[in-house]
């Protein structure tokens, strides 16, 4: 009898005298899980894999991947006043961290001042408050422009922050050209899965395309965007559904790109992925490989791109939020190990690892330096940055990279058919189907049929609150003062005319940019120049 | 240009232009990291890797897995009083773990009762003491001796400690027959690397022989010994060196019950293999992977094993206690979950868990209670314990797997050639050799070409010492009263009658084990025992 044989009667002789834990194994994202992979196809695994730093980049975009040069470790991070944040952006960089990557507050994302009745009691919590130019100059105090690479989590508002960060570079002497970094700029996942929209489809793929047509002209080291599956993911859905509508929503951008007379090889090479890593560890790194394939496929088959560099997909990745739990919160230091160790395993470009507290609160510092760590730990003791792609050739792995490959494709035919992604989200397409992913993921837990360790087994009586940072409350107060202070100090006839043309060329179809920067040197501040865009655009209501 | 070559002039171009981050990328243990592994002798993988549950089992020792059943979660544990451990058992129970692993002081290791003079200052400090059978049957009070699976880390003293707990299990009317656990009994690397022996080879083999028959005759579901790389390893041995070295004792251990006329098949399938589990993620896997491949075929070809059972090398795992800081202790929560999920990876039977303090002192209950939910999410939201031995294939870990099989092989010629473990002992071949690894591996930390967090990289000002357990003072007190009280309750008549009967069979061949439990059940104590057998058989002294 073969092998193979003989294997599979001893398994079957063996489960019909002990029942398997489960009646069926699936992966988070539902694919059935057999008890064993084995060779399959070795003649076209080869080709269908290749090699890491060509066409089709399965296993990475670089030939030797973290043997030249780890992942940047870009701990998200930001809250309360300019000079908090500044504070801790420093205390992470003693730390080691090597990149910078700012959350903004409510207000800040669309695009309301500190100072405005919509921003009352949202000043600082979730994200550092930026009104101004001024507030983007204490938030960067000291920190050397020219020499880190800066993220910025900011969308609907992008067009504006950056125009802050450029104007601030400037004003220190430091030009465009030398500036790294991402802005994350991705309206349509906002309509999809995270909310933080404030004008109609149209005029918002406009504002986007202004970034990335600015960038392309004048910061060449600058990813234009950050087409992100992570929110899509944390809203519920599964790991095929994160890649597909982040793919869609990508062809939208670039088609968008395209049709204002952009050649793709000139900013393709600077879109930028970013996606969540949740806790079931070879889906993930699976779906991180998987997402290299596809768009590599995307791009250069169907949307015409020549230019290797576009073909790359270049991801950040952030340990999936979702997972963390309020309940005995040291065992999310396990869960963001695991996750961490999956995102470099599948060949992240950069990574922010949660700290242990965030589904409590703010990071307190020795929180933040243990998430810190634990990349720092991996990148250097693990031993796994040292190959390529260690998992390569795994039976399981490469299975469900495959799997996870044509699920994607069905998706995005799927999408394609209904009109693609500015026309499913009106139809709600996205939004529903991640709800029924969700609504089954919470009705596994409330079933016990998936196990969440101290929520629904191994429950403990906890007693006590760890500490967590809180804001100060106080910190509105200030913020009032300060653009209180800018407004009657600035050259108010400068703003109104500066503001004026910006108004004019908001109805026609120049760039946005010049006249955004323009703006915010004369300390315009973000909530007027959003205004007067609601007015010359409206508004998107949510049927 | 085929694929392998354009990537390799890729690579070469590329480290021509930009260094890569060292030199030359090496495991732990040494062997050298490719950038790339890639497909290689596809032909002979199946052959040589084979399928779970069949020889040579490279890939598992069921059929399934740990979809049938979960690793054992056994976290080692004890200090103090007897009625403290106890406790502690109990809670561990009540949290989830799934065995019990009883830790002994050093007094009770090396043959000594808690109110000798030798045992002032070590008492209850590393372990639980346990003099005599009343402290053991309080050690397990109100725990179902035969429903749980115990683990007992003991070895110079090993038969008697097994006979304290035989002497309770029939006091509590439990046959010896419904006992589950593992014993350690592992002599050969005290003298290689741990240091708690306390009679010469040849005395200290024949008391492990008479546990192991004992337990034969009598004991069908107890593993006889726990023949332990991870002392080995812990003194800093390579991972090649923890499995040649263990080997060669296990080699010893076989061939002594086989001079003692037991059939192979009768004694095999109950010796047990006890792995340590250091930082190097991938090597760590290859090594479990490895180990029961070379052993397999080890009892199998060379000590000629013929039931299937005997061939299949189960082990416990200990994530590596040396790989622990004093330094920002909670980074030790990460290097632990990677450990752990190398140990499930590599197919681990039971495993323990670190707690992230154990480098400063005994982990409290808050640590305890993580280490083990560390083992609880990978083995319950990972989803890697879905498939059996998901690594399979992958053509690194492959590749590593055969590199350690090959080192191995070469390691136990060279033993073999010097005259087999116990003469490599004499000729202190193992110790040196491990001197001068362990020797390498601190340079390397001295000279920072060897990253540690926290200790020669990332360090900080750290203020305060986080809380450890301290064990109460006052307990050797309590230890001599209950002795003091014991000797003058028990019938001494009894107890002079049993230890003369004891040396007189000390003095023969036949097995001592009933002896020892005929000696325990008259209340005679580990001291007085071990008196007696040091005065009939000498004690060994390291030249």
């Amino acid at each position: 009898m073969e092998q193979r044989e003989r294997w599979q009667k001893a398994l079957n002789d063996l489960t019909a005298k002990h029942k398997e834990r489960r009646s069926r194994f699936v992966t988070d994202s539902g694919f059935d899980v057999a008890p064993l992979y084995v060779l399959n196809n070795s003649d076209s695994l080869e080709s269908r894999v290749g090699y890491p730093g060509f066409y089709p980049f399965t296993r990475g975009v670089q030939p030797n991947m973290y043997r030249g040069k780890l992942w940047t470790m870009r701990q998200y991070a930001g809250f309360g006043t300019a000079e908090e944040s500044n504070v801790r952006y420093k205390y992470l960089l003693s730390q080691g961290t090597t990149g910078l990557s700012v959350a903004f507050d409510l207000p800040t994302q669309i695009g309301y001042d500190s100072d405005s009745p919509e921003a009352s009691g949202e000043v600082g919590r979730v994200g550092v408050a930026v009104s101004s130019i001024e507030d983007m100059k204490i938030l960067f105090d000291q920190i050397p422009l020219d020499a880190v690479s800066t993220s910025m989590t900011i969308n609907a508002t992008a067009a504006t922050l950056m125009a802050f960060y450029i104007a601030v570079a400037r004003s220190r002497g430091i030009k465009e050209s030398d500036l790294e970094g991402t802005v994350q700029n991705d309206i349509l996942k906002e309509f999809i899965a995270r909310g933080t929209y404030i004008f109609p489809p149209q005029q918002s793929l406009r504002l986007v395309t202004d970034v990335i047509d600015y960038c392309r002209l004048n910061m060449p080291k600058w990813n234009t965007i950050s087409i992100s599956g992570y929110h899509i993911r944390e809203a519920g859905s599964t790991a095929v559904q994160e890649l597909a509508f982040t793919f869609a929503n990508a062809i939208t951008y670039v088609k968008g790109a395209q049709e204002r007379g952009m050649d793709i090889d000139a900013f393709a090479p600077r879109l930028a992925f970013f996606w969540g890593c949740h806790n079931n560890f070879f889906e993930e790194v699976a779906k991180f490989r998987a997402s290299r394939r596809i768009w590599a496929k995307i791009i250069r088959e169907r949307l015409g791109a020549k230019n290797e560099r576009s073909w790359m997909l270049r991801f950040h990745t952030q340990t999936a939020g979702c997972t963390l739990t309020a309940q005995q919160p040291d065992n999310n230091a396990v869960r963001v190990t695991l996750q961490a160790l999956a995102a470099a395993l599948g060949g992240t470009q950069s990574l922010h690892t949660n700290a242990l507290d965030e589904a409590l609160g703010l990071p307190t510092e020795r929180t933040a330096q243990l998430a810190l760590r634990t990349q720092q730990i991996i990148a250097y003791e693990s031993g796994v940055a040292d190959t390529v792609d260690p998992l390569g050739g795994s039976y399981y792995v490469e299975s469900l990279t495959d799997q996870i490959e044509s699920e994607v494709w069905k998706e995005l035919d799927h999408i394609d058919k209904l009109g693609g992604s500015v026309v499913a989200i009106e139809k709600h397409y996205f939004q529903d189907a991640i709800a029924k992913e969700a609504y089954r993921y919470q009705r596994e837990i409330e079933l016990s049929d998936r196990v969440i360790v101290g929520v629904n087994r191994f429950q403990i009586d906890e007693k006590g609150e760890p500490p967590v940072l809180h804001v100060d409350p106080s910190l509105e107060e200030k913020q009032r003062a300060s653009l209180a202070k800018l407004r009657c100090e600035r050259d108010n006839t400068k703003v109104a005319s500066a503001l004026t043309e910006l108004v004019r060329e908001a109805k026609s179809n120049t760039n946005l940019m010049p006249h955004l920067i323009a703006s915010v040197e004369q300390k315009a501040t973000l909530g007027e120049i959003s205004k007067c865009l609601r007015e010359s655009w409206g508004v998107y209501q949510d049927s």
